[in-house]
């Protein structure tokens, strides 16, 4: 007989409309065995010690093994069972903080290697702007730029991320959007002969204010729009006829279609890492508890750097 | 002594804003030498035939000769003197009607095939939208795509032009886009498996629907935005959000950029043109005169087909 634990669960209570509040999402606890079923060929049993990174409990899947690490789609619980493992990978490398796995080592850095480097297609001397700059994808893509001879510029949205950004992650200048009542001004001040690049996080006016500034040629990878996804009326984008005066490529993109780079990625990035020549912000919520307020806090941008969640120390 | 003829221009008499209207047009007469001045070497002075077409005069570049025929930036003037024959194409074919140097053989010729092939990807199987279909550069996009096995559907703004794609160009469908009052189910109805490749004409509302009802990895090349151009506030594009979703490219191009592929192009268009597997429709206009009425047409898409306007019948 397999052990049987109490596994504390975060769940959406209802579909969610609009900006998710802390009473949409509730915790309740069921009951785990610690086992992957004994008809499973290709499923995992997991212990989350982050959200999205786990240590293996059992194991039906010749590449997984009681012990090992991992990161990629687990769950918002404190076990789980994972029946598809297409989504997860293997740690090799642990000598670095293993909660990278969560960020710079994990999907936010490989969503800012692939965005910049395979989107952005950038050259040195490029000029290269970086809205939500200070977020988990943001002060890489930053850092990625200036180890390529880019000028880069990040906007954040209060004094402490501003200043990460100049004196941590070692951007050019930096500027809060919030204080900023013009953005088209604001962007022609910092980058008065105009923006080659521009790695999109944030959507709606800040990308009106940017197509305005950015030069022929262009090239924007859109990674997200954070500040568009809870609205039930997206704001509307103006000025896109830039996109052809200018010849710009403006392109989405979800970090999945690259994960083929992964080893590439890791050989370039742990290195630097090792090197001290990339760092990375860390906010840390200790607890699975403190899921709901920490996904909620994103929106609001009340982290600072990456927001990881401690589910268990081991 | 040169002779000096008596030249019939059509000039702006003022900044235009919003919509053009006939009054802000002028029609004057200035004297014009039928020679290029005498300390030029890269000048042609030409008797335009077309908007965009003439024969050469004179000339003191050694490419261009007296009786050439040429195509490209010319003016809107019965003669003009070309200072620099950057933007200018001599024309080695002429078992074609003249006036496809206008449009098929010139530079919405070009447009359509740079935009579609070089841009767009397209593939046998795939689905393509073109909107503005029965103009100048939208009736070969959708001919180039039935060549290449694509399913096609274009837009147009009346009857006559919606059975021209159907009939003439061989578009597998089409609409009547004002006919239309939810464009996103229009969409819907006529491409239920998704869209592509969409080839922009047109901007605003039209391309809010076509970026919900895109395919993943959906190409989008920017060729123009018609009904934004004179709007003092452009609408606002609300769905881009779906180009992270759909990992959609969308990107605006000008011809200019790809003007290297002429030779390429007229290899390929030529043949099919005197195979009659590619057809064009233009608009006529006779006389100079009729030159702002024409281009205020386009507005409101009153042409059918390419819109050329005759300066002199030789």
């Amino acid at each position: 007989m397999a052990e049987e634990v109490s596994n504390k669960q975060i769940v959406l209570k209802n579909y969610v409309k609009g900006f998710p509040k802390e009473s949409d999402i509730i915790l309740k606890t069921s009951i785990t065995k610690l086992k992957v079923p004994d008809d499973s060929n290709d499923a995992v049993l997991v212990k989350n010690l982050y959200l999205s990174l786990a240590r293996v409990l059992d194991s039906s899947h010749p590449n997984f093994k009681t012990g090992d690490l991992i990161w990629g789609f687990t769950g918002w619980e404190e076990y789980s069972l994972i029946k598809s493992t297409k989504g997860v990978f293997k740690i090799q490398h642990t000598n670095v903080p293993l909660s990278y796995y969560t960020g710079i080592l994990g999907m936010p850095g490989m969503t800012a290697y692939a965005g910049f480097y395979e989107l952005c297609l950038p050259k040195k001397g490029e000029t290269v702007f970086v809205s939500a700059a200070s977020g988990a994808v943001g002060q890489l893509v930053g850092q990625f730029a200036k180890l390529m001879g880019c000028y880069v510029v990040g906007s954040a949205g209060n004094k402490d991320k501003v200043d990460l950004l100049k004196k941590k992650f070692g951007f050019d200048d930096a500027f809060n959007y919030k204080e900023e009542s013009d953005l088209n001004a604001t962007l022609k001040r910092y980058f008065p002969n105009g923006i080659d690049i521009y790695f999109e996080n944030v959507g709606g006016k800040m990308l009106d204010a940017v197509l305005l500034n950015m030069n022929l040629h262009g090239r924007i990878a859109v990674c997200g729009m954070i500040s568009q996804y809870n609205l039930e009326e997206p704001e509307g984008v103006q000025n896109l006829f830039c996109l052809i005066t200018k010849q710009i490529r403006m392109e989405g993109f979800l970090v999945f279609d690259y994960y083929h780079l992964y080893p590439k990625f890791l050989e370039t990035v742990l290195p630097l890492i090792e090197e001290g020549k990339i760092t990375y912000v860390e906010d840390i919520a200790e607890g699975l508890e403190s899921g709901p307020s920490a996904l909620i806090g994103l929106f609001s941008g009340r982290n600072v750097g990456k927001q990881v969640v401690v589910v268990a120390r081991e």
